[in-house]
């Protein structure tokens, strides 16, 4: 199993602490008087890259060791992770590959492009792009970083619960947007040890929901179906540690309607003002939907990304809902 | 003339520290990329009203007095400070009376109705507005809250020029969108006696520019055109006391095109996921039209606001510029 300790986050913490952004907690006083739960956004949309994957990158780079530091790093990700990667191997003076599938838009390929790491462009999905991406670790010995499976990532990705809960300790539950499940392990990881009574839910849509049998069964299955989604930073097939790890941390995993996430991302931007993307859009969908579980309860949700591609974003919020 | 000092700002720091949101001060690559400025922008549009104005209108009521928290505040505003000053009372313990003109929109309305204020709907301008203020002032005893000469609105916009400075002390200018001039005379107040080397400029657009003959010519003018703008926060007639004010502490004032601001909406939503008012997009236009005061230097751009119209904001983003 992967080993992720409370201590591997707290030390990730100082590590990253210089170089990421202890961005806002803000209480949502239309969503709260809508749900009927307390409601607060951690906006780690805010984060130089536009999402929370700067702070699992970040623990990586700071992690490496003399000659790791000289080889430098390589990646794959047609998402967020390859931003923070590349973002974060500048600030770590070491350099960076990252590889993207064929069908990776341009805009995502600038991404990681416009932080000076070394594009690579293969295969039609993200397997072979990884496959491509371990080739060139093994031949230039550069250190693979996983998005998600790596214990670095997942210690930094920790570091958000940490953030919220020395600012506001008495949270009922964490409402945590789930792809590879990094996030949803390292949260729950420190959210526990800091208060074993909260309450750690992971969120999928219902166009690509692989953790709720995976989860429930105890098993990794793949078999549901994946559709076309708004939340795109949670789209693809997971693997098994990750799901083995949140079995001995994590609650629940709730699958939010994929139009209540788009009326989520209507609702931050017609309330608060917030462009977010459909992945951090989630948290709104699941309280919309009234979950049992949350209702009364002290919610803490996590803003996860904004990068959302603005005629898309628009077209959403020109939707009528209800 | 008004009388505020650095002391005033400093002081009106503390007191309404505890109620308002220390916002992030965000480096812009693209926009730096773009304009040849090393571009910052301070986000006091994550303030929980959604604006700055939060800052003088808390310090108006840190600074309220016995019998005055008792008899409760009034206040004439078709915009941000009219919810400022609601939420301000609230947070307070006194309560709040708004005087809006007829042709205030429900939205705008409602902004000062949800944190418990008092609605007065009269008149059909601002002007009109106001005097009905002032009459419930005088008839109630409630103190009368101006939205940008009272020296403690004043005292409380400079505070945001502190906080910027504070984190990075070495900006060459700072941009400061301008309506009434209360938080250009409070920002010019405090980063001069920070560093008198710095250049302070207000910002109106070309649809509403009073601040431009008036400061030039040292002596109120509010001849010019009043056209329709995106820039709402802005618009109107100014009054003497804030010229009289900024002539001893601003540097000058730019006139920024219509479509430039409206392209500054669109950029912060494209390159950055912002949703920001008119009014703070004058900073991104003032930068694109290639300013030689600005050419090279590290400018601060105050985002003043996110109180934006989701229509509107879509139809903007939805131009094609260039």
């Amino acid at each position: 199993m992967i080993q992720v300790s409370m201590k591997d986050i707290v030390e990730a913490y100082a590590l990253i602490q210089p170089y990421i952004m202890k961005t806002p907690l803000i209480y949502s006083k239309p969503t709260s008087d809508r749900t009927g739960s307390e409601v607060w956004f951690k906006m780690d949309n805010l984060q130089s890259i536009g999402a929370y994957k700067i702070r699992g990158a970040m623990n990586n780079m700071m992690s490496l060791r003399g000659e790791e530091v000289k080889k430098g790093v390589v990646a794959a990700s047609a998402g967020n992770h390859s931003q923070a990667v590349a973002y974060g191997a500048r600030l770590r003076g070491t350099s960076a590959v990252v590889c993207v599938p064929e069908s990776t838009p341009m805009n995502k390929r600038e991404g990681a492009l416009k932080y000076g790491a070394e594009l690579v462009v293969y295969g039609p999905n993200y397997e072979e792009a990884e496959k491509k991406a371990y080739e060139i670790a093994r031949e230039t010995g550069r250190k693979f970083i996983h998005a998600y499976e790596s214990p670095e990532t997942i210690a930094g990705q920790g570091t958000v619960a940490i953030e919220c809960l020395l600012e506001k300790g008495d949270f009922d539950a964490i409402l945590v947007p789930t792809g590879g499940g990094g996030l949803l392990c390292g949260v729950a990881i420190a959210a526990k040890a800091m208060n074993p009574e909260i309450k750690v839910y992971g969120l999928q849509t219902n166009t690509s929901a692989p953790w709720l049998k995976s989860f429930h069964e105890k098993r990794l299955d793949n078999s549901c179906p994946f559709l076309p989604t708004c939340a795109d930073g949670l789209e693809g097939a997971i693997t098994w540690p990750n799901v083995e790890l949140a079995l001995t941390c994590v609650d629940d995993i709730f699958v939010v309607d994929e139009r209540t996430t788009r009326e989520g991302i209507q609702w931050m931007a017609s309330k608060h003002h917030f462009m977010i993307e459909g992945a951090s859009a989630t948290c709104l969908g699941a309280l919309f939907e009234e979950h049992e579980e949350l209702k009364g309860k002290k919610v803490l949700c996590l803003i996860t990304g904004g990068n959302i591609d603005l005629d898309k974003f628009c077209n959403i919020c020109e939707e009528t809902y209800e």
